[in-house]
């Protein structure tokens, strides 16, 4: 049986490092490689990804050279966060028969944000009879797929509140805007105003995730951001925060059911939060027959959380039915540590 | 749209709660009880559960009575623990084209002892159009599933570890015997060997289902009981323990791959663990990119979380293609809070 052909869409921090994953693994080849700076295109993908090591696979800056000429399975993308951003390249992908795995946060379910584009995207996969996935380490798996998958052992859930509260102090320029950190309260407040700061990507959709599989219906959904003013001096790299400053943003989410607060989602990002005692850490609180209280210490690291799942995905949506799927819909994630071709069914 | 219909087969503690579960939920029904126990059979099924509420089932010790006589969809399934015991009361199930969700502990991967049982399990599946499903809270999920969705988020798992730490005060008789408590080193010794000490069942189970989602090909797996032998007076309304003699049953399982330890789960159960300060909870190392440490305190309770797990996949075994399946096979479990009938395909 041949090889699993995958085609990298998008080469930054995350798809650069799923394909540095994928070059190591038996059963599985990239076939195709696509980055949005033409600049860093013409090049050999192994130089790309910095492994020293040719692929034969040259990047390229024009999704027409790969998708739709280049003979593949899946597309493992990863250029953008919104629905209404990636809508018109999953729809190529769809259209060249291949099936996609994307990290866009509102892709982990999509019609929270985008209901119209969701249906479209789910009759096209139908259509040219390929999967399509939205996953990630959240929204993806810590604040929605753990949460569910132990909602399992409950005969009750009456509420679900998580946090997750991580370190941002290894990012660069970009985190640092979009989070707020290094400006001034009314610096963060302005930016929340104009756009700028964002927090977070990715409650609605983890909220809903949760809401579908318990079969709740939620009434509203809540946001809000505020920034955590630093006490101390905090510093890296990239960004110093003297005391009065903002360190980071503290984005809740939540949801409702029948006017009560029934999910509750917390997600302060910070840097150096050992700097006020803050421990980080993947804590999920299930209020129901039984109760479940779960840590996780330190927090499942972001990007390598995100790469990891969105490989491990691979064989089940290979596997899956043809349609806009989301991680409710697909078995147990898993990290396959054999051949690929081993875990396809079809072919 | 009818509602879903539920046959009981198994009364005990844990068949009992799935009753009392489904009494009070929307969109599903019992048609039919089936209890072993001749002297309790005879009467109304919510006289059986003690629920003072009559439902117009009564319960049988006669499984003829009910399966492939009364008109339902699924068979709860709580008698007993291995393959060879439950094999022709399942075959019975399958005949009658009915799904089956067994608790039997041999039964969450029975190729681990049974693979010629298991074989002819998933042919009769195939033939009658049904799915066959072995769950519970371990096996079936906090020393497997949870294990395996968590290697999710994982680039690379070199070794997965796990304890579950449990208190078995609130067990009656039978447990106390199988586990040696109250019995002294030697009587724990003796009990092994004329197999009245059986420990935990379903190590083989927990790491076949790991190594077969992981793509590990396990080339050992060996178990050790040990006595916890107690410091301190302990007692429970069943049983009491002096210094010196046997306070519960230490059980470890190790998987090997290529001659390494890549699995090991263990799970000590006593009486009072608190008398010698031992905190319970559930416990997972895995090793890898990322390592990730997980704990749930104090842990999931056995009974509850057996009960609501077979409860609750009952719409993924309706929903799912025929066969002989395990947690591996389907969509990540999860608590339902609503009418089954919505999340309920077929029909």
């Amino acid at each position: 049986m041949r090889n699993v052909r995958v085609i990298l869409w998008g080469l930054g921090a995350m798809g650069g490092g799923k394909g540095k994953v994928l070059l190591n693994r038996p059963g599985v080849e990239i076939v195709g490689a696509i980055r949005s700076n033409p600049k860093k295109a013409g090049v050999d993908l192994g130089e790309a990804l910095g492994t020293g090591k040719k692929t034969g696979v040259t990047v390229t800056a024009n999704p027409a050279d790969v998708i739709g000429k280049v003979e593949a399975d899946i597309v493992l993308h990863s250029t953008a966060s919104c629905v209404k951003e990636v809508y018109d390249q999953l729809e190529d992908c769809m259209k060249a028969k291949l099936d996609v795995i994307s990290i866009a946060e509102e892709m982990a379910y999509p019609w929270a944000g985008s209901p119209e584009l969701s249906g479209k995207i789910d009759q096209s996969a139908k259509k040219h009879g390929v999967t399509v996935l939205g996953t990630g380490i959240n929204p993806g798996f810590v604040l929605d797929t753990l949460i569910i998958s132990l909602t399992g052992v409950c005969t009750k859930v009456t509420k679900v509140r998580a946090a997750r509260i991580n370190d941002l102090s290894p990012f660069g320029p970009t985190v640092m805007r979009t989070q707020g950190v290094g400006t001034t309260p009314e610096g963060f407040k302005a930016g929340l105003q104009d756009g700028s700061v964002v927090g977070h990507i990715g409650f609605p959709e983890s909220m809903m995730l949760i809401a579908k599989a318990l079969g709740w219906k939620l009434d509203e959904v809540k946001q809000s951001r505020e920034p955590i003013i630093s006490k101390t001096h905090r510093e890296t790299p990239h960004v110093k925060v003297e005391p009065g400053m903002v360190a980071g943003c503290r984005h809740i989410g939540r949801g409702f059911a029948n006017g009560k607060e029934v999910i509750t989602l917390e997600h302060p990002q910070q840097i150096r939060p050992e700097a006020e005692g803050v421990e980080t850490g993947d804590y999920i609180w299930i209020e129901g027959e039984p109760n479940i209280n779960l840590s996780i210490r330190p927090e499942i690291p972001g990007g390598i959380g995100t790469i990891a799942i969105a490989v491990n995905m691979i064989p089940s949506v290979l596997n899956a039915a043809p349609g806009l799927v989301t991680m409710n819909d697909l078995p147990v994630p898993r990290a396959w540590m054999c051949d690929l071709r081993e875990l396809v069914e079809r072919e």
